[in-house]
């Protein structure tokens, strides 16, 4: 493919796109293909010559499409969301075209520097300490996910709390980290990668808003430390995965401080609203923490992957991360002037990704993002009242932002029998959780494209799937 | 910015895109940027308003160009290659388009299914044994980077030698890990991650042609077993970052299934070669491997992030690497027919990648990038006969593909000058290693866009360099 018809294939797939914007609501939300369906459509083999481009759009439209299911679509409420939008298509496209490396900041200095740059921003639009900028002792580095994140700050703890010495000797028994209950799955999984495993893994309890109890931090903490244990990461959630829940963190934070154990706060979802003043108390206690993320791939218009992360002392994170042979060896790298992200994470290799970032921010301004934000949480809230005022229905935990956990009083059954309905229909889509032990419904609000009728809509096709049902 | 606005601005960086593939070779290959450059002429604070776009993207041309470093351009030589391509690109386009998130099956079936489909067409195109597909028992997923698949392939490795005890009860003291003095950082990287530690990583002797030595291996593996360690891991590389040794697979396969250890073959770079039946010979003693990785993304025409990661024993890679909590529960999954590639890496979220691999393999079809690779090669080993021709330099070792070690007969001061001069002069850009403790030049030939008159030229402009430092 020549320039010219790159230029060609390109207007093309934009065009795609930009009929995808406009039609997506068309699609059924969640995609109706079997198991199979898909690679059925699909030859056997790889073709031996190369093949027309129309012809790839055209199996894009017939194989790939109907096993889709549409994130961007304004009735996806399903799990949290991972909005796009089309300054962050535009910014992708552009690192695709560039096509750099950006491993160490000599292999392409934009590439490194635009992305220090736009996370100090971001971290003064989301009210950050200043620690956590790069102007200071910190400073932020995107991320591929929030689990990412949590495997790089479970290192980088680890490796505060022995001294260096799991990285050099090994993991030895005894180290410990602490989480609530309801804190996602990728803390786990963190901790069993970096070596520390799932036992040793406490789990907090929460109180009646699903929030960690820091006297129960404590306690757990005065016992590992008793029984010879050594503490070494608390991961404190800011807006958890099933409900949203706020961790305490000043709280959690001055534990942490008394003990000397890295606190990561993991604000993935949340972390977005704190743009408002309003609902910037989601970042109180951040004083205390050692490392934070939150992820713009989800409601800050920035699509996948894009989560920032921020730690408050730097040095201890490459510390913790950093083997540099001989061929990466430059003399940028050894003046100590630059920022070389291979050590801020477990990849060597990155895209440019701060390009999409920078673009979002840029094509919308902070005052923009904000609204949207705004806009998803009061359409939440009204979601939420009228739950409450249907005598079927119970909310089932605090709204505090875009995320309204409810039920239908009939019980389990009922309640998976609504959610099966609805999503089999295709007209909308949401997922579920237990709380309580009770299976929970979940309508999460993050498209940029969600209007007041969406949400109305849903919450009629939810009550009719439940009348169908009684 | 709405549909229509998209198609508008889209096109403008298409066209970019397209202007750029014409004009890469104008920009001098390495930015001149210094430290801090680009950050100056930023300014220190987000817009509050939004910004047209035709500022961003003069922007991208006054404060980002001058800090990009060329790896599209055909003079670029430096590390290996990350080539991009037409096909490609547009691949990224439609997936940031699209903006799904494959985690699971059921959250886009299409993003699953191409993925194993189409790793599946790869693992026929380079001639992998059969067990590596999913047909079988095992199967390919898209991970990041070759570190990422480094740091899978120890944790399931990790697993399957403690009977999945070190992710329950956390590592103890006394695993092993053995690789090549000449392995890429990045398995360092990945056994002080999961905790196994790099004074636990045998670093194995070299032969003449810097491939490890099986019979050093063995020994490794008997003391440490003798010692009463448990040997968890064997990373053989294919290829290897300094000069594309290749370890003797069969060899230390064979020592691998003798004792029960994982072995997992690391071919980031040669992969690609194994296209060619005549380089089919990188893939001997697979049959041997638990897992297999090479990058799509530095010789295929896929933009980076594209790791192919191959396990022959998919139940023993997602026992070690799944964690699923309530919310991600559904009928799909527990069905047990599906693949969930949340289970199969670090990460959750995960963007469609197939989409640019698939549109590279049928676009291209096999056969031209079999052309691709064979042209490649002959091209390093023209230069590398030129090289020989020489009585002020020598070839530093085996030229087996497309990565020519060589160096000045100066010594390590004048191969430094040679190097400096020619990358400050811009129009190529190469890198070094050390092989034997001496300073060595890497000409690493891999751009789509490299002809024999740009490997002519860099040659010329090396020998005037040395020309005019002697």
């Amino acid at each position: 493919m020549n320039s010219e018809e790159f230029r060609q294939h390109g207007y093309q797939v934009i065009d795609w796109i930009a009929d995808y914007m406009e039609n997506v609501e068309e699609y059924p939300v969640l995609s109706r293909v079997k198991p199979g369906d898909v690679r059925a459509g699909l030859p056997a083999a790889a073709p031996e010559e190369g093949e027309p481009f129309e012809r790839i759009l055209k199996d894009v439209d017939e194989i790939i499409m109907p096993g889709v299911t549409h994130w961007q679509s304004p009735n996806f409420f399903g799990y949290f969301p991972g909005n796009t939008s089309g300054p962050s298509i535009l910014g992708e496209l552009l690192s695709a075209g560039l096509g750099v490396q950006g491993m160490m900041w000599v292999t392409s200095p934009a590439c490194t520097e635009l992305e220090t740059h736009v996370l100090d921003w971001l971290a003064e639009m989301v009210g950050l300490p200043e620690k956590f900028k790069s102007t200071a002792t910190g400073g932020g580095v995107i991320q591929a996910t929030a689990s990412s994140g949590s495997l790089v700050a479970a290192v980088a703890a680890r490796e505060q709390a022995t001294g260096g010495r799991s990285n050099e000797a090994g993991v030895s028994d005894g180290l410990t980290a602490y989480t609530s209950a309801e804190a996602h799955s990728s803390i786990e999984k963190a901790v069993r990668i970096a070596g520390i495993g799932s036992a040793n893994l406490r789990k907090i309890e929460t109180d009646e808003t699903f929030a960690m109890r820091p006297a129960a931090l404590a306690q757990a903490i005065r016992d590992d430390k008793v029984a010879g244990r050594t503490p070494v990461l608390v991961c404190a959630t800011v807006g958890t995965t099933s409900s949203t829940a706020i961790d305490p963190v000043p709280e959690i934070g001055r534990i942490c401080a008394e003990h000397g154990v890295w606190l990561h706060v993991d604000a993935a979802m949340a972390g977005t609203a704190a743009l408002c003043p309003e609902f910037r108390f989601l970042h109180e206690g951040l004083e205390f923490a050692d490392s934070y993320l939150f992820n713009p791939h989800k409601w800050m218009l920035t699509n996948v992957d894009c989560s920032a992360f921020y730690v408050a002392d730097r040095r201890k994170l490459t510390a913790a991360m950093s083997v540099v042979p001989e061929y990466l060896r430059n003399v940028a790298s050894e003046s100590g002037e630059v920022i070389d992200y291979r050590d801020w994470q477990v990849e060597l290799g990155r895209r440019f990704r701060s390009l999409k970032l920078w673009f979002v921010i840029r094509s919308y301004g902070v005052k923009a993002l904000r609204e949207i934000v705004r806009g998803h949480v009061a359409m939440a809230q009204e979601f939420a009242a009228w739950v409450e005022d249907d005598p079927d229905f119970e909310v089932a935990a605090p709204v505090l932002l875009s995320l309204v956990c409810f039920r239908h009083r009939g019980g389990d059954e009922v309640n998976q029998e609504i959610m099966d309905r609805v999503n089999e229909a295709g007209r909308m889509f949401m997922t579920h959780t237990k709380l309580d032990g009770k299976l929970t419904l979940r309508l999460s609000i993050g498209q940029e494209t969600t209007g007041r009728k969406h949400v109305e809509r849903a919450w009629e096709t939810i009550r009719k799937a439940a009348g169908a049902i009684a």
